[in-house]
């Protein structure tokens, strides 16, 4: 950050800040960042490319000479513990920030039963209830933050492009469905007096996916009546995503029809509205299977998070400044950089309780997120860079 | 068993004997035998009711002075280990008199590292390689098996009956099934560009109930046109049952999408043939589903077990003890006593290898095997004592 002609500093929460601070430009600052830690087998750009391609950027900038002329203050920050692994709780460093952060999580125990407090002051940084609240930016110091990401999914790789502008972070339902029958010996009971919760679950999970691939087959939208729920049955299909991924039974033995099955469902989308009517749907889908099983199902909400629309006006610069960056690297025309929803959380999603977020998704290899086999090519990591100098050059 | 006027010894894999020996009886004996060991939660009647019913009705015959007439010796055997708790092998007892007990069986350990030898030696009892051999009987010193044993399924209580006829023991094969396909966060992969194993879990088994709800729909019989593969297609489809009883995903994790997920899969029949029908179908059915969702399927065999035809003879002669025992108890006519396929294995498998085996059914109340809520009504346990010694009466 330094090398790039920022001004650097270390915050109460471990954020690590660089600002440039050009001669004339107002007090709105635009935040630029990303998270420096990661997740095992996340890889190694996971979080660390949106830091790096801003403090590139700012460096072509300097070197240059272009970066005194800008009109706002720039900061990049590189957030401190998004992924919540040490501490079960996400975006520490960004809610901090965005002014988000309950006070009480300086208390949470890691495995060990060291507190973030605790941690930060071993890390020589002391943190009390009080300065926490100082760590907040004020709405109207701050003028947008961007943020570039690996996408971790396979779409722009399946596409052939590079970069995608982000239009939303998708919210997240997640449940937990019990579904209890049963129990009996494998050899002794017959498939017509069984009240099976194992087939009873593969059938939930098969009408599941059935849901979350064709939404139009079973919800309707309420928008032409003006209905209060209205929400768009298109935006929905094209974000939506369900998956399962524990399923356990009890008492899980090969020889012996379960008393019990337990199983996750993950479910996401853009449209919070249209996330409700799913959940409406698979409820009464799941009573109608078990009901006609004999079996009783229980579905509770165990997690539950509002989607984020990222700004238009932002996007729509990201968009332009994407596509001169692939022209420049490349020497083609895309034409329309696309649009993708993120379905994972980002740091922009605590952010955009402080103000505007815009975002940038740099394609991965093997479409895979979470694996060691996620890389980024590296002419990518160029045009992530190159996208974030176009962004800084033609709007500030 | 003493005080039913039998003579006992313990033999060299402690199975409990008991034995008449009426004056002028010929040398073949008819031999009834259960169980003495059970698992947690079988109840008290696991086993045990099949060895207390012969030793009540020979009792009856003792005191009632009719024991001596008797044309056949008549010994009770109450089997060690049939189980299979401790050393993870099933019908030690029963196979040892059979003369099927592999001489290895000795120095299985249990999971202490103390063997079945060490045990047996425990509790007095010294047997070797060599003098195990000896406690394999001469086909031609025996008559037959009965054994009575509680029914562990619904059936007999749906119908309001107490006693059935045992038709014969379900062959068994047990599956693993192993879907791999691309792991993935459960926010950043589309549905159409999923590649979910769990899923596809799902609809294999939706469709492996499918299948053996109603093999009809799906294979044909090919008795008609004298084929070698010929199998009664209902018999096969009042028989069948299959299970999945255990289930995992990897890595588990509510927000990731599995790469791979393992189940099991029990399938029994008293067709063997027709057990390999439905095993083929099951594997092409899941050959078709695994392709079209671009998953790979692996279905490895871990056991398989023939099943075991009981008796037609013995089964007519059961048919009427237990008819006459109903009506003794109840003074009611209840038609034909029904006929069921054992879908659990009991010791008469392992006998079947030394003669002809019968057996009869008694009923559980709540349907329910392996579970603390198995119980016997105290009727029905003097209807099963009532029915061997009808049999014994009129056919010995």
């Amino acid at each position: 950050m330094e090398d790039a002609g920022l001004t650097t500093w270390v915050d109460g929460l471990g954020n690590v800040h660089g600002r440039l601070q050009p001669p004339n430009a107002t007090k709105m600052a635009l935040l630029i960042g990303s998270h420096l830690d990661t997740v095992v087998d996340a890889g190694m750009f996971d979080g660390a490319l949106g830091i790096v391609s801003a403090i590139s950027a700012i460096k072509v900038l300097n070197v240059t000479g272009r970066l005194r002329h800008l009109r706002h203050p720039v900061e990049v920050i590189a957030f401190s513990d998004e992924e919540g692994v040490r501490f079960q709780s996400t975006f520490l460093g960004s809610a901090a920030i965005a002014g988000v952060l309950p006070v009480s999580t300086l208390q949470i125990p890691d495995k060990s039963g060291l507190t973030v407090q605790n941690v930060l002051k071993e890390n020589l940084i002391e943190t009390t209830e009080e300065n926490l609240n100082l760590l907040k930016y004020e709405p109207d110091s701050v003028l947008g933050y961007v943020e570039v990401h690996i996408e971790q999914g396979p779409v722009l790789e399946s596409i052939g492009l590079p970069l995608a502008v982000v239009k939303g972070i998708a919210g997240q339902t997640r449940l937990k469905v019990t579904v209890k029958g049963s129990q009996g010996h494998a050899g002794t009971v017959p498939m017509s007096m069984r009240q099976d919760p194992m087939v009873a679950a593969a059938e939930l999970i098969v009408s599941l996916e059935r849901l979350c691939k064709n939404p139009q087959d079973f919800i309707t939208n309420e928008a032409s009546d003006g209905h209060c729920n209205a929400f768009s049955l298109k935006a929905l299909s094209g974000s939506l995503v369900c998956t399962v991924g524990e399923i356990s039974t009890w008492p899980s033995a090969s020889n012996v029809i379960p008393g019990q099955v337990i199983f996750t469902v993950d479910i996401r989308a853009i449209d919070d509205i249209g996330r409700e009517a799913i959940i409406y749907e698979l409820s009464n889908q799941m009573h109608s299977i078990c009901d006609r099983r004999s079996v009783s199902c229980l579905m509770e909400r165990k997690h539950d998070a509002n989607a984020v629309k990222c700004d238009t006006g932002l996007n729509s610069q990201l968009q332009s400044a994407a596509y001169s960056a692939v022209k420049r690297m490349t020497g083609e025309d895309i034409g329309d950089v696309p649009v993708l929803m993120s379905g994972a959380g980002h740091d922009a999603m605590a952010m955009s309780h402080l103000t505007k977020v815009g975002m940038l998704f740099v394609r991965c290899r093997g479409g895979i997120s979470h694996s060691p086999e996620e890389h980024v090519l590296e002419d990518d990591v160029w045009a992530a860079g190159l996208a974030i100098q176009a962004f800084l050059e033609t709007n500030l």
